[in-house]
Formats: C-alpha cells, structure tokens, sequence
C-alpha cells in the first residue's frame, strides 16, 4: 500500500477513489477560472481523459460513463489536468465547445450567489444566471 | 421534499448533503482564480462560513469541524459564496491569508499535472510546486 508520502510527493497517479470508485472533479474556465462545475470520475474516465484529452465523467445518477458532450455537443477540452495533494481530487483547465457546461443552459453551473454575513435563512442571489443555451432543445434525444 | 425545479431555479439553500451530511467545497484564490483546495462542508461549517465570512470546514479524517486556518494562521476571508445547480457543491473564491493553502506547504494542494495523450501508466509532473512555507514548523502544535 502507498505511503502518505508517496502520495503526497511522488509521480506516480494513485487515485485515491472514494467507497463508490469515485474522485471528485474540479472543472474550471481555461479562459478565465472560473469553476463551470464539479463532476465524479472512476478510473475509466480518468483514464479515457488522460487518452484523449476530452472530459468523460461517471454520472452518479445514471451509473455510467459520460463523455462530456456527447448529448448536448458541448464536449470539453482538457487544456491542463491536476491532481491533489491526497490525490482524492481532480482539477480540469477546460476550453468549454458549445455555449454551456449546466444542464440548465447555464455557462456554469454556479449562478447563483450566497450572501454572506447573517444568519438564519437565505436568500440566494443570481449572479450570471443568463441562459446561453435551450436545454429542452438541446435535451430532446435524451427521452 | 424540494423538487428539482426549487433546488435548480429557486433562491432557498437547500444543500444536498451525502449520506455522511456533507456538501462538496471547491475553494479559488480569487486573485488568479487557481482551484487551492477541495474540502467538504456540513449545515454547521456552510452557516459558520455565511456568518463571519472566514472558510470553515468538516474535516473527514479528524471527524470535526474545522477553521481554516486555526492551526497555520492561513485563513481564508471568502469574498464570494456560490451553490451549483443541485446543491451538492459549493464555490468560494477566497483571498487566502499567509502563504498557502495546502498542508504540504504549497500555495495550492494542485502542484501536479497529469500529462494528456496517453495510456498506461502515468508520471505525473510537478507545477507549482514550490513549498511557500514549512509545514513541519507550521503545524509543529499538532502533536
């Protein structure tokens, strides 16, 4: 078994997948950082990442395999790929095909804001919440 | 129960803790928009965060709530909160206090790139991955 170090400061991929097989994954905006949305991988998708520089997923709803794209054309190209210290964790530089990365037609899948300082209930606030593509249309096929 | 429609369109939180009661935390330096860390969050580290605006976090190794920072001193001031769609995940873009997030002593716990285009086994390459502190002295009060 591997050693917390060779983990932490060695070169070889050992991803530390979590009870289901699973990492999590980290997409952001090769353009301009900002995170369009966090997924899960298994080690096929990793490994079918790593192969041909796209984004595949695990759909933890669906139980399979996903090539980002693959319905809705928006397919994601891996401009740079990271993993973290624990390697439990991965992060995907993405030059995003398409007009979205949300399944809602969003950019990113974050639109929407937290206020912060209070307490109780919240009140989220859109921020970017602008809809770049008709998910019903671009969906259609997936009945 | 919240339908998908309130969870993805409504302005109510209504994080979609896992089965151990957490949300996934995806944490950017707002100044570069570099992905720091990954961590997770419980209702008590998600309410301390929106409160006083600093990062808290559930550690699941230590099985407690967590202050980033209380241990280094490298806290993290969140200048902005965001939900993703279905409310399993959290963005804070942060400004991070002293010189790194990772407990490695990296500014980020990303400092190695998984090189594309292959198959087989990988080497991983460090980026970044130049230690900003001492994490021994740092964290010498663990015991």
């Amino acid at each position: 078994m591997a050693s917390s170090h060779d983990i932490e400061e060695g070169l070889t991929l050992l991803p530390k997948f979590d009870a289901d097989g699973l990492v999590t994954a980290v997409i952001t905006d090769a353009g301009n950082g900002d995170v369009l949305m966090v997924a899960h991988m298994n080690a096929e998708a990793i490994a079918k990442t790593i192969e041909t520089g796209e984004a595949w997923y695990y759909s933890r709803s669906r139980k399979k395999l996903w090539k980002k794209g693959e319905t809705s054309g928006h397919v994601q190209r891996v401009q740079e790929l990271r993993v973290d210290c624990d390697q439990d964790a991965l992060w995907l530089k993405v030059v995003q095909e398409g007009e979205g990365a949300c399944h809602t037609g969003r950019r990113s899948c974050f639109y929407r804001a937290v206020p912060l300082g209070q307490t109780g209930a919240v009140k989220l606030e859109f921020q970017n919440a602008g809809k770049v593509f008709d998910p019903d249309a671009v969906y259609s096929s997936k009945g």
